[in-house]
């Protein structure tokens, strides 16, 4: 039994001469809207829990409560084991408090507020892999070394890391682990968008409408991040068609999920030659 | 002179027996907004730089472009020199190109999309100033170790990171270092979010309004966060006058300068005993 904002989820555990089944903790991540009055002011991905508190600072931090008086009651919407039950949360202000929802509509209304980003009002799984799509090449075989390789290969293009240790940085690599796009940012999702727009102009990605074949020496196979693999760098693989997600760090719930239902191979804790394969293994040669 | 997407700011270094001035290397944060036919779509907080291959990125991930044939041209609105030139672009589709607008109307306009949240619209530190205000407590001192023992307060509270390594972590501390409030969560925003709506609930921060005096062993006083202090965090600390913000990690430009601005005290890679102090020193006893 996990504790909660934890999940497990079966792995495999990849080294230089031998790989066994396993199980790993992975953190929840899971949509949460806010809303006030019934109308939707936000949508963060968070871990489920303390979901009152969260609805609460978020409100507080951007201005709109005030204070603590301004709030009558901060509930859940709809009723435990009802579907989606949990990821709603109502907050209904006392009567007479000021909420400025007009600084609502102005700045945040049908904002999406995510640790992530993407989600935008699609709640599940199923909605995102509607929306991605599924990668294809099943017939695909990788050597483990070409994953195992793969965070020098992003090393030697974090230039600005080594200088301020507060950037991301995302890669590409073809089927033979040549170096197609690298860049860093601030923002993880950003290093990722700035590899796939370098893939788009160089005819590197495929697309629901044309997919170069994986042989290609252009074609980006891996997509290799330095920080946390979250549901949109799945999402961002699984839309360009880029077979393999390798992360220097953990996964969450759903990036684990959405990448077994989209067809791509998530291997995260890529260190020191090893790696855990949490979707599709088959791809992988030892 | 620094490379791109790097910033240069004075800091204080900071060790048990003595600090001396420095200058530390931070990575640039600054919001993009992206516009298709002059309509804002999106704003992201990214480091500058290959803002076109960012902008096609995002809106293919998006699947609001769906090849690189949909996309006329990309370019930066305004002229070099202009305020604020460089963080607005406009994508101008192809004659014919099936831009999905509706689909933009639907799920994203108004969009915030930040490696961060709540720039929404408010594009520069006088703005976010302006909405945050300032911490006031001018005389608090505070002793260089109480900073320098907060990461083992926090380490203590991250229950779920040891069996994940993916979530997380920010905590609140009282003038005399007792922990007032701890949360974990896969967003970094949401685990303060959490720590801030408690700290609301049980009295615990000053507001615009009211502001319990620092020595009240139950005012938070220091927010301690596990991932890096990007804008949004001091936001969160400013808002909620919390007048210290220390991190194990590395701040953005943005975060140093509006912690300047605001009244924030910012520490950051709090790691065995030392600290870097880029705002406000003058609130910590040697």
């Amino acid at each position: 039994m996990s504790p909660p904002g934890v999940a497990r989820r079966s792995c495999l555990r990849v080294a230089a001469d031998r790989s066994e089944a396993n199980e790993d903790d992975v953190a929840v991540e899971e949509p949460l809207e806010i809303r006030i009055h019934g109308d939707p002011v936000a949508t963060t991905m968070r871990t489920p829990g303390e979901d009152r508190l969260l609805a609460l600072g978020f409100l507080f931090s951007e201005g709109i409560l005030r204070s603590r008086d301004d709030v009558s009651s901060v509930a859940h919407c709809g009723h435990p084991g009802e579907e989606g039950y949990g990821n709603v949360i109502e907050v209904t202000p006392s009567p007479g408090a000021r909420i400025e929802l007009e600084k609502v509509s102005a700045s945040r209304r049908g904002t999406l507020t995510t640790s992530a980003c993407g989600v935008c009002g699609r709640r599940s799984v199923e909605d995102l892999v509607a929306a991605c799509g599924t990668v294809g090449f099943d017939a695909l075989r990788v050597p483990a070394a070409r994953i195992a390789q793969a965070p020098e290969s992003l090393r030697k293009a974090q230039t600005n890391f080594a200088r301020t240790g507060g950037v991301h940085a995302a890669a590409a690599l073809s089927l033979e682990g040549e170096l197609l796009a690298a860049f860093e940012d601030v923002g993880r999702h950003n290093a990722v968008d700035k590899v796939v727009g370098a893939l788009l102009l160089g005819n590197r990605v495929g697309t629901p409408f044309s997919s170069p074949p994986v042989e290609d020496a252009r074609r980006a196979v891996l997509l290799m991040v330095s920080g946390r693999a979250s549901f949109e760098i799945i999402q961002k693989a699984a839309v360009a068609r880029i077979p393999l997600v390798a992360s220097v760090s953990a996964a969450s719930s759903l990036a684990v999920d959405l990448a077994r239902r989209t067809g791509v191979t998530l291997a995260t804790f890529v260190r020191d030659g090893h790696f855990n394969l949490f979707s599709h293994p088959e791809r992988i040669d030892p």
